[in-house]
């Protein structure tokens, strides 16, 4: 018996797969709302709960959506949600009490050790758990007591989008279904699905001639407040993992405390400015980065506000405040897979990194 | 009636009040204890509220020092402790149930405006308020329920130093005291009053030379995990602000999460890796960054354990695990200062901050 010739499958052009998904977040959008049922009744099971805590727990990009949690509880069903230590459980040991606390434990893949093993020992101990990941048969999904689908379809590149945003839908559909607001929340979403469809076509276009400006930039912060921090976090990390900068994100209060001593020409600064009650700051703030001398990006619905921005890439309103985030990344995610052509990198490919992070 | 001539005060060395303040550490943590009866009576009112969270808030350097806290609260008392996110309550006006809540505001001044409308807020609907503070009389004292002091003494330097040692030590005595652990973590940080008084002049020279090599360094990753974290975020800060270095905190999962794809040879990563249950992770870490090709340096009580660092910055282990940040944070501070020096800067006045921010 000879072996047969293995066929080597076409390696598609860089960057093929980031785009494609990124394009694709309409869609993927449209996926999860056909979950909405299970959505409700994973609300329902945790109102029951009453809770004191939701521990929010997730690595990476699944971790920026859970900043994005914190406020999506908080403003939707007013419920006090935090970034768990993942440490403090699984490593330390701490005899924490979990009886009132709700655990939404967020991993695309849903083999994340840690986050599995976190999952099954705050269900021991009393914790209500929720698996939001897209693989039905995954440890994450067998560990929790609700598992809850992302629905964002596979995911090729290494640096996640579509599940990002998908993410960010499925914390505000639970919180929305949790503060009795369900209805109000899938038309939010199913709006933002179309201006998306609407706004990403013109927004490639846009980034291109800024990802030529921005090749050889070795450094940047990404500023976001309130809801939309966790959108900076999520900007950070794509142009950190697929563009080798060393992008930080920071709240426009953050930058006040000591990050703004370090801006200089050298050193562009891309603002998320979205209006809510929060832009106030922002626009401060980035008056503070022009002082200093610091090239800005302005983006989100609010980018007409920051004066003296050298580029401006606004995005449409979203219908619900509390939505805008699904709207505000996706301009970081262009700007990020533009940027990585412009250096010669493959967004898809990053080095050193892989689609699922089997590290604890 | 003519003006007497005014006398200019004469401007002390360059970086001469940042040095002074690390090397007075050991002191200021002897006078905190001096109060140690306030925080048990402060413990015990805490523990009076049974609390589902304690809310911990400052900007900064006392953001930096609420990270530790949760660490303290989970590990000591095994409260769930968060970074509670004061745009929610400030200025989206959230409807969250602060009556099972404890809230533990830090800031140096006690003027931080967003700080000081949290705590009135936060009081009103009905949680447990503690200001720890240097300023009895400062307006966050009087907003508060409970004082308790930070017996820092005046801090010159626009840069934190002892005020954010003594901030840790003020956490773990009022999570130790709600443990029931005070006469414990009061032994120990009079321990780490005395080890340290043994270890900044070795650490002193020790930095030197590392400074020298970084001058011209523009980007650095500090790495801390679980209970280290914290003190990563205030050496990157004290690197951002003093340095004008993009320094980012990260913990070692973090790290793996992205940023790895980052590093090539001229992004040095500083690593504290203390002896604890978090330390695998910190090695495994520190094996990824020397294989990107970066430079490490190890510090901590187990500098030794990180393999092939360029540079070792170890310091003694601390009487109690839980006390090991107290130690680890002053060789990132000796270093920013030597490192600010060598880049002919001054730590005392960083361009563009002040000691009290007043920005929101």
């Amino acid at each position: 018996m000879t072996a047969a010739p293995k066929l080597e499958p076409e390696r598609p052009p860089s960057g093929a797969n980031f785009l494609a998904e990124v394009r694709e977040q309409p869609a993927a959008l449209r996926r999860l709302l056909e979950h909405r049922d299970e959505f409700t009744a994973a609300a329902r099971a945790c109102a029951a709960r009453d809770p004191a805590a939701v521990r929010l727990v997730g690595h990476g990009s699944s971790d920026a959506a859970a900043s994005y949690g914190v406020y999506a509880f908080g403003l939707l069903p007013g419920w006090t949600a935090l970034r768990d230590s993942i440490s403090l459980t699984v490593y330390y040991g701490a005899n924490v009490d979990f009886s009132r606390s709700v655990v939404v434990a967020l991993s695309q893949s849903g083999r994340t050790p840690d986050v599995v093993s976190y999952v099954e020992r705050a269900r021991e101990r009393g914790a209500l758990t929720v698996a939001v990941t897209n693989e039905r048969e995954s440890e994450l999904a067998r560990a929790a007591e609700v598992m809850l689908p992302l629905a964002a379809g596979a995911e090729h590149s290494v640096a996640a989008t579509k599940t990002f945003l998908n993410q960010l839908a499925a914390l505000a559909l639970l919180a929305g279904a949790a503060a009795g607001r369900e209805e109000e929340v899938v038309d939010g979403i199913g709006r933002v699905a179309e201006l998306l469809e609407g706004a990403i076509p013109e927004l490639e276009q846009a980034v291109a001639p800024l990802a030529t400006t921005f090749a050889y930039v070795g450094r940047m912060y990404v500023i976001g407040r309130g809801i939309e921090f966790g959108t900076a976090r999520e900007i950070a990390l794509k142009l950190t993992e697929t563009c080798r900068v060393a992008a930080e994100p920071l709240t426009a209060t953050d930058l006040s405390h000591g990050p703004i001593a370090a801006l200089d020409a050298m050193f562009p600064v891309w603002t998320i400015a979205s209006r809510d009650e929060s832009l106030p700051a922002l626009v401060e703030a980035a008056a503070k980065v022009r002082a200093a001398g610091a090239t800005i990006v302005a983006s989100g619905n609010a980018a007409d506000a920051i004066e003296g921005a050298a580029w401006r890439l606004p995005v449409p309103a979203a219908p619900m405040a509390v939505l805008s985030p699904l709207v505000s990344v996706v301009p970081g995610q262009l700007f990020a897979g533009a940027l990585a052509g412009a250096k010669g990198l493959d967004p898809d490919r990053p080095e050193g990194l892989t689609k699922v992070t089997l590290a604890q």
